[in-house]
């Protein structure tokens, strides 16, 4: 078991990283992160590329987190409060009554992610998603459906914001994740793995109904206000999810998930071989 | 064109139905709702089941929103004011710079919008769905896939809430809507109509990919925690989303998109006649 470390005083040194952790999200990290709540604090513990320096928890918790808790290496702390000076902490009525600070124990790089790949493999690469709320729902419906990773160009936010961690109900630990290096040409590095392209369009040239899955597929998704870049568009494969007439385009967390479930039904029919 | 009512006191009484609007949500609003932003004021102004009782907006604005003043009755006041009285007003910063107060002027039943369908038609019926966001996303779904009916149980929330307008993009607006009445049996309803009942489940007996779709399809919907009513997924045919092992279920407004996407890809295929 972890040590169990009782913590009186809001001001106490120890706790120093999950003081106001609303406002310390907005001011940078430190390459840290606040995991919250006990099914996001959980996918941090079984992470493999993650871990957690510490836990602060509500002191009538601990029981009840006791088998989770069992699964920290035995150095780690875990800083248990009452409900009153945890509030005082976080600077807000803290429901969720479990935080973790997490950090990066491994950095991969999209190349090696698509290379670790299997013969059938979905892998998701994000252009300029900036908000919060759908890169979480991004990741939720990744995991969801089984895709092998998510990378990101350098206008993505990122997924270890708070909020995204949340929304995502803890995939964006859980799912394999790396960003694009700099000058890096997607559409060269997934030509080199053998993945096939398919941008996602509202002007996209086949539906995505009549698109039967490649064995190694990357799935592009653009912001929806500019969509993808155009030099990218032009290279690739482009396919549109029909809409009624006239109507606003589809959420792109919604699109994500209409987009993997096509894809991972369509591979669940493949060979493996 | 419609009048234009300049104010410059944020406590005339003309404009008190939009007065600290945030509160108001939460405490009632007779019947009446706000819309927020251009592109939902357009769909209240073009709705046919919804009219605009007035509009507020920032002065500077009147000359860019005129093609859609233009489409008002020459008897709906719109009100104008500074951006400083517009924001207190409204009691946050107005930036979206434009509200209306919208009321409805024809209230449908559920039969009614079931019996007014073609011989292909898609509906979604919701079962204690209580978050605005997701309704907000059900219903920008249910518009982009061309959905003929939203149909709600008694314990939905009010689709007509300021943050549920606002997420579904002004669908709300737009897709046909009705409660079922109290003590009606919403499957007996559907058969009346033609309709075949398809319950999304976890534990459905056979995957969407494989369904095919009916010529008329309602597809059921329940919150995440306790989905469908037990009652009601014994007695209809349930379909799953298979998913990647061990990982929590799909968002309701996502899987909503992507049942809408299959149903709608699947029907665009069948002869019409």
């Amino acid at each position: 078991m972890p040590q169990i470390i009782p913590i009186d005083d809001p001001d106490d040194p120890r706790i120093e990283p999950y003081r106001d952790v609303r406002e310390r999200d907005l001011v940078g990290r430190d390459g840290l992160f606040i995991a919250e709540g006990a099914v996001v604090v959980r996918s941090l513990v079984v992470s493999t590329r993650y871990r957690a320096r510490s836990l602060l928890l509500a002191g009538k918790r601990v029981e009840a987190l006791g088998p989770m808790l069992a699964q920290l290496p035995p150095d780690t702390p875990v800083y248990t409060a009452s409900q009153p000076v945890l509030d005082r902490i976080a600077g807000f009525p803290l429901h969720r009554g479990i935080l973790a600070l997490g950090e990066k124990t491994a950095i991969p790089t999209a190349a090696g992610l698509l290379e670790s790949c299997g013969p059938v493999a979905r892998v998701a690469l994000l252009f300029g998603i900036g908000n919060h709320d759908n890169m979480g729902g991004i990741f939720r419906n990744a995991a969801a459906f089984g895709a092998d990773a998510v990378i990101l160009d350098a206008g993505c936010c990122d997924p270890l914001y708070r909020k995204a961690i949340r929304v995502s109900v803890g995939a964006t630990l859980l799912v394999p994740t790396a960003r694009l290096a700099e000058g890096e040409d997607p559409l060269a590095l997934l030509d080199r793995f053998g993945f096939e392209a398919v941008a996602l369009s509202p002007a996209g040239s086949e539906t995505l109904a009549a698109l039967t899955p490649p064995r190694r597929a990357a799935l592009l998704f653009g912001s929806e206000g500019p969509g993808l870049p155009p030099a990218l568009l032009a290279r690739a494969r482009s396919v549109r999810i029909p809409m009624a007439g006239g109507f606003d385009s589809l959420n792109v967390a919604t699109t994500s998930g209409i987009v993997l479930h096509h894809i991972a039904s369509g591979q669940a029919a493949l060979d493996p071989a």
